[in-house]
C-alpha cells in the first residue's frame, strides 16, 4: 500500500477485480465515495470461485487479471475486490504491477478495530480465505483477536437469489452460531462481525437478525471504498466530472458475459451495462 | 462411442475424468463392473466448477484433460465422469484424443428409457448442464419426454457434508417440488428421476425421500459403469486380475491435492490413495 498522490492523471481509472462478479459490491462502494473517477471492473469468471483453490494458483489467476487491468486498461490503482485474492496473492499482485494495490482485509480489518471495544471479532469468509488467516493476522496487527469461519454455502445461496429465504436464514443461523459456540469457548466476548466476502453484504440484513443483540456487522465492502478514497485522496471528489458527467464504467468477465450481465446488477445495484469478453489465456 | 474391442491392449487404462472429485462415484461404480481394471482418474480441480462456465470454456478444459489422460497416462478408453463435459464437450473431446469416449448422459437416458412406464422423465443436475438440454435432448432419443431442473445448491452441501442434513433435505424437497410442479404444468406424469450430475449419487436417499410414491431414482453413475462394461466387453471380467491382484488406481489432480484426498473417500468410498498434482497449463 503506496500512497498514489503525485503520479495520479486527472481523471484516473480505478481497477477493480474479482474472481466474479461479488466484487460489483465494492465497485458499488466505491462509486458511493468517488462518483465521478472511471472504472475498469474484471470478473475472472472462467476460473471462479477462487475460495476453493490452492495459494499458488489463486496467486497466478490475480496476477493475470491485475496486469490485464494494468496493461490494457490503463489502470492506475488498483482495489482487490476479492477476499480470497487479497488473503492470499497481495503479494504475487504488487510484484506483477507497477501501481499501487488495495485489498479488502486490511480495510475490513480496520473498521472491525473502529467499532470493537470488546476488542473480540468474528469474521465469515471463503474456505481459501479462512485457511490462510489473513483477516485473524490483520485483526491481530490491530489489536483485535479475531475468530474466522468459512460459509461455503452462501456464496451459492446469494447466487440462487435466495437472499431473502428461509433456508438462508437457517444457514446463517447455523454459521453463527457454530461460530458463537467457538469464540465463547475461547473466552472471548465478540462484539463485531466482518463480512470478509464480497458476495456478503447482499446476506447483511440476515446476518444483522441473526447475530445475538450488540454485536455489529461490517462491510468490509465500504470499508475498503472509504480506504481508497482516502489513498488517493478522493473524498467527496469532483475528479473526472469535467467529462462525461457520468460515472464510467468498464465491466470485464473471462467467461459467461450473459450470467455476469444477469446477475452483476444484483451486486452493483443497477445495470452493469455491457460486458466484454477477455481473454486471459486460462 | 465406437467399439474398442479389437485395439485394447490386455490390461488397459480407462481413463476417468472429471472437472472435480464427484465424478469418483463413477470410478466406483467402474470399480463394482470391473474391479481388475486399471484406472486413471484426473479432477480438474483447478479449473471447476465446469457447471457454471460457458460452452467453449468447458470444451477446452476437457479436452486437455482427456490429451492428458491419453498421451500421459496411456489410456485406452476414456468415461467422462462429469455431466456438464458430457453435455457441453463430447465433441471437442472425442476430436481432441484417438481412443473410444464414453459420457454419463446417454448411459443415463438409457437407463431412464429402461425404468419408466410413463415415459416422462425428470432429470437434475448442474446450471451447463441443463442448459445444454443434452439430457432432454438425451431422453427424446429414448422415447422419452425429460423435464430437466439445475439444482446448484447441490454440489456446495455435499462438499460441506451436509449430506444427512435437515437443511439438505429441505432445498431438496424444494426443487422437488418445483420440478414436479413444472411437470405437472406440461401434463406429464413422471415416474423417474435421473441425478444428473456426479455429486447427487451421495444425496440418492435424500431424493427417495422427497420424490412422490412412484417416481424411481436413477444413478447415471451405475448406468455409466454399465455401458463402460458392455463397450468394453468386460462384464464381470478378469482383466488386470493376473497382474496386482488389487484394482490399480492412480489419482491425478489440477489443484487442491489435499482437498482431493480428504474428500474424494467421501465419493469413491474407500481412500483414493496418494493424490499427484499435473500443471495442464490453466
Amino acid at each position: 500500500m503506496t500512497s498514489a498522490g503525485p503520479h495520479l492523471s486527472n481523471s484516473p481509472v480505478i481497477g477493480v477485480f474479482d474472481s466474479g462478479f461479488g466484487g460489483l459490491t465494492v465497485l458499488r462502494a466505491l462509486l458511493a465515495q468517488m462518483p465521478y473517477a472511471q472504472y475498469a471492473f474484471l470478473g475472472d469468471t472462467a476460473r471462479l470461485p477462487y475460495g476453493s483453490k490452492s495459494q499458488r494458483t489463486i496467486a497466478r489467476y490475480a496476477a493475470e487479471s491485475a496486469q490485464f487491468l494494468v496493461h490494457e486498461q490503463k489502470a492506475e490503482f488498483l482495489v482487490i475486490a476479492c477476499n480470497t485474492a487479497s488473503a492470499l496473492a497481495m503479494e504475487a499482485i504488487q510484484a506483477a504491477v507497477p501501481v499501487p494495490v488495495l485489498g479488502v482485509i486490511e480495510p475490513g480489518a480496520a473498521a472491525a478495530a473502529a467499532h470493537s471495544t470488546t476488542r473480540n471479532v468474528l469474521v465469515v469468509a471463503t474456505e481459501a480465505t479462512v485457511k490462510s488467516h489473513a483477516y485473524a493476522a490483520a485483526c491481530r496487527r490491530q489489536g483485535l483477536r479475531g475468530v474466522e469461519k468459512a460459509c461455503p454455502l452462501l456464496v451459492p445461496l446469494v447466487e440462487e437469489g435466495w437472499v431473502d429465504h428461509p433456508v438462508t436464514e437457517q444457514v446463517v443461523g447455523i454459521y453463527v452460531e457454530e461460530l458463537m459456540a467457538e469464540a465463547r469457548a475461547a473466552g472471548q466476548t465478540p462484539d463485531t462481525l466482518v463480512l470478509g466476502c464480497t458476495h456478503y453484504p447482499l446476506l447483511r440484513k440476515v446476518f444483522e437478525s441473526k447475530v445475538p443483540a450488540g454485536v455489529q456487522v461490517i462491510d468490509s465492502a465500504e470499508a475498503t471504498a472509504a480506504a481508497a478514497a482516502g489513498m488517493l485522496g478522493l473524498e467527496g471528489s469532483r475528479v473526472g466530472r469535467d467529462g462525461a458527467g457520468e460515472p464510467r464504467i468498464r465491466c470485464f468477465a473471462t467467461d459467461s458475459v450473459e450470467k455476469f450481465e444477469r446477475l452483476g446488477s444484483r451486486f452493483l445495484g443497477h445495470s452493469v451495462g455491457e460486458v466484454t469478453l477477455v481473454d486471459l489465456g486460462g
